[in-house]
């Protein structure tokens, strides 16, 4: 197949899986001619086949010589396939076959540490090489993803035009923003998965209160979602969860939600995060408490022989006092933490990998086709905008939005810790803010224990240096 | 330097540091000569000079040579470093010195996955190699500390009659014993002290109700930890907690606790630990809490920053229905809680790196010598040793005393979510316990969410396999 230069597509993508195809389209829809591969494939021509009104922008190659060829140099290829040592074998080969200009963008979902050495090999090899985070599933793929990239500034802006064309828009402005060198585009869409997943956990949370502790029924709950999302909630989840709690199963007439089984799955990347959180010293106790709750919720078997050891939850008493404004107040605080550990935690990693990454983009790039855009965030672009080093909770905004609603965060733990409905992650949130606004903490316990045990010594209020108690004998 | 056979020494030490000379000293106490070396000789010559009626039994060297020379082979030679690059030079110098049967045993804190690669190392060159956790710090080094091997059996079989000569006693028996293969031993010692810190944590966060809840002094806290030390929670962290408190600071005359700063340091044995569950996805939730607590103690300017902003604890009222005993019935719950997640996450540990982990002796060698010795301990043998693959808290034992006592922990995590005294520990403990009873959980809502904008699909209760909500279009 030999293309004239008119017909040389602007841009490749390799890997027509879910996410791939949806990303495909959106590229052609938004004008630019795309040449397309895929290892399988009937999968390349089924794409072709379905394509509609776009198959004229796509060109469907069936060998990776064709791709390559097909494509205008210097080519840029985006790579969308599952992480791990698949992408490897598909960057090698394809280097093979490319010119020394061509770049190759990773569009899945990496861990950072892999996009940092696979940017570290490709810059030895003097080869273009950008690792871009792409976040909103399939829906927001196909019609307006949240883009997070990372790489060479000279790379993303050779392909910024078209990322900032399929990107999501909010008001106008691209959700598509270069973040820094490396791996910054993959960690901070990790952080942003980390953030989903207590974003989701503190949602199920106060679901089980209403459910278990209100006794209200699933599409009651989800009236209350609705209305939640007129308000400072306002977001892609809990709108979704005012649709799935509405939802009726066709096949039994009951509740959705209630034939679901309550083992929630996982892939990996809300673990990252709460991995690095604890390499970087940067807590993110809400993501850690969201992703060991995933965790025990797998345990089904276990959980059911705890139940009939120790019985259901103890008592609804105490709900009696609880209005069920103080659940959505005690979610608009634990978002404030939770947002404030993760931009805490972006902060430490920027100094740690020397990444300068601009925290203000990062709120307004998530401001739409994420699965966490809010309302709320674009409020954290102006906070952040005004000083980034702040600790997010500690701004003017949102100082006065924790005033207002610590009380009934303070309220909701108790009555989860009275009444037996677990809240972990609201709990978290809640001990982070009494942490951080506790001026004389308890670890002067600490410090005496480990100096007593272990010789460690402590520091005095009354005098610098490394002192030691008396029962330390040399 | 040329010995006599019979002047030759059983074992030899390098490093003697604070543990290194603790454990050379305990050595020749016990009747075993022991080679000594360090880098520095004039620590060589000191460490002998002081030995006092222990220096025949020691055999000071100031060259590796005459260090090598002076072990009767095949030796074992113990060496006592700091983690990291020193060891494995040290090593790669001394092997290369050695016979092919000489044991090197490494018994500092090293990371388990290092043991692991030095391990499959020595393996793959056919010479012997144990990584040995060492608990109890100087005074446990020098008289009696708790110690868990790893490594091939046979090496351990080697030199168990000086490990265990030299190791704490629980009622005869010695706290000493081989975990498994590689580095399970090290990884033992390291939930040993994930465990530690979450003991302290929970220690901490009772001290700071009784500080700044109850408005008591220093030295009458101290008198309750005393009086503690006497029940269910006797240990000895318990019994040091009350002697830091009762103790004065010369210098001004105050509580010694409160004229030491509250900037809590760590070594990062406990962040290994947090990692390793995360990894392993084994929740250690109350590990993770003490850990998060321990770096955030360290942003002293920021919490006070915090505190300005947004004032001091909210208000006592609500101590006043609370009894000083529930305390202690929090801290017992709490810490069941802490052990079954730590006994959970060495089982899964065990499984993932093949080590067949021996759980109740686990139990047995923590008795006595280490830092988290305590009464407690002793049950849980026993309640492993019925059921090791039960969860601790479901043993007939546990379960009653958790029973007894989870009430009194609600109690305490609702006093400290509304009167801003935080308790993060005991409230991870509390939301796990009720996680891990209850069998209808709220990850129903996460699967629906997950399914609705990811298409990750969702199991239903009524029947088998992956299903998706009516929302799905494919």
């Amino acid at each position: 197949m030999v293309l004239g230069d008119s017909e040389l597509a602007g841009i490749g993508l390799i890997g027509l899986g879910t996410m791939g195809a949806s990303l495909a389209l959106n590229i052609a829809e938004k004008g630019f001619k795309i040449a397309v591969f895929n290892r399988t494939t009937e999968t390349t021509r089924k794409f072709h086949a379905e394509a509609g009104d776009l198959a004229a922008q796509v060109v469907p190659c069936e060998s990776l010589e064709d791709f390559v060829a097909a494509i205008k140099p210097p080519r840029s290829v985006i790579i969308m396939l599952p992480a791990g040592d698949i992408l490897d074998q598909q960057i090698g080969v394809l280097r093979g076959m490319l010119d020394a200009d061509d770049l190759i963008i990773d569009a899945g979902n990496a861990n950072f540490h892999d996009t940092n050495r696979r940017t570290k090999e490709a810059k030895a090899a003097g080869v273009p090489y950008l690792g871009i985070g792409v976040s909103g599933g399939e829906e927001g793929a196909r019609h307006g993803p949240s883009i997070m990239g990372g790489g060479a500034r000279s790379a993303w802006d050779r392909v910024s035009h078209i990322l900032e064309a399929i990107s999501a828009k909010h008001e106008g402005q691209a959700c598509a923003q270069w973040m820094g060198e490396g791996g910054s585009g993959h960690f901070v869409k990790s952080v942003h998965n980390g953030i989903e997943y207590a974003d989701m956990q503190m949602i199920a949370e106060v679901y089980g209160i209403m459910r278990d502790g209100f006794g209200m029924e699933a599409a009651q709950i989800g009236e209350v979602f609705a209305r939640w999302n007129e308000g400072p909630l306002k977001s892609y989840l809990i709108e979704i969860s005012a649709e799935v709690s509405r939802c009726s199963d066709a096949k039994s007439g009951r509740p959705l939600l209630d034939i679901i089984l309550d083992r929630a799955g996982q892939k990996g990347t809300g673990r990252w995060t709460a991995v690095e959180a604890l390499h970087l010293a940067a807590p993110a106790t809400v993501i850690e408490a969201a992703v060991a709750a995933r965790n025990l919720s797998s345990r089904l078997d276990e959980r059911k022989a705890g139940e009939s050891l120790f019985g259901a939850a103890p008592t609804a008493l105490d709900l009696d006092a609880l209005r069920i404004d103080a659940l959505e107040q005690a979610l608009i605080a634990g978002k404030i933490v939770c947002y404030a550990q993760g931009f805490g935690l972006l902060s430490s990693a920027s100094e740690a990998y020397d990444w300068s990454l601009p925290l203000p983009d990062v709120a307004r790039v998530w401001r739409a086709g994420c699965i966490i855009r809010s309302t709320m965030l674009n409020d954290m672009a102006d906070a952040l905008t005004q000083n980034p080093a702040l600790n997010l909770m500690f701004s003017d905004f949102f100082a006065a939005l924790l005033r207002d609603n610590e009380k009934a965060l303070r309220e909701v733990v108790a009555v989860s810790a009275k009444s037996g409905l677990p809240a972990p992650a609201l709990s978290a949130a809640l001990a982070y803010f009494d942490m951080m606004r506790t001026g004389r903490s308890t670890a002067n316990m600490i410090q005496a224990q480990r100096d007593f045990f272990g010789a460690h010594s402590f520091e005095r209020f009354d005098e610098p240096g490394a002192h030691h108690g008396p029962w330390h004998k040399s």
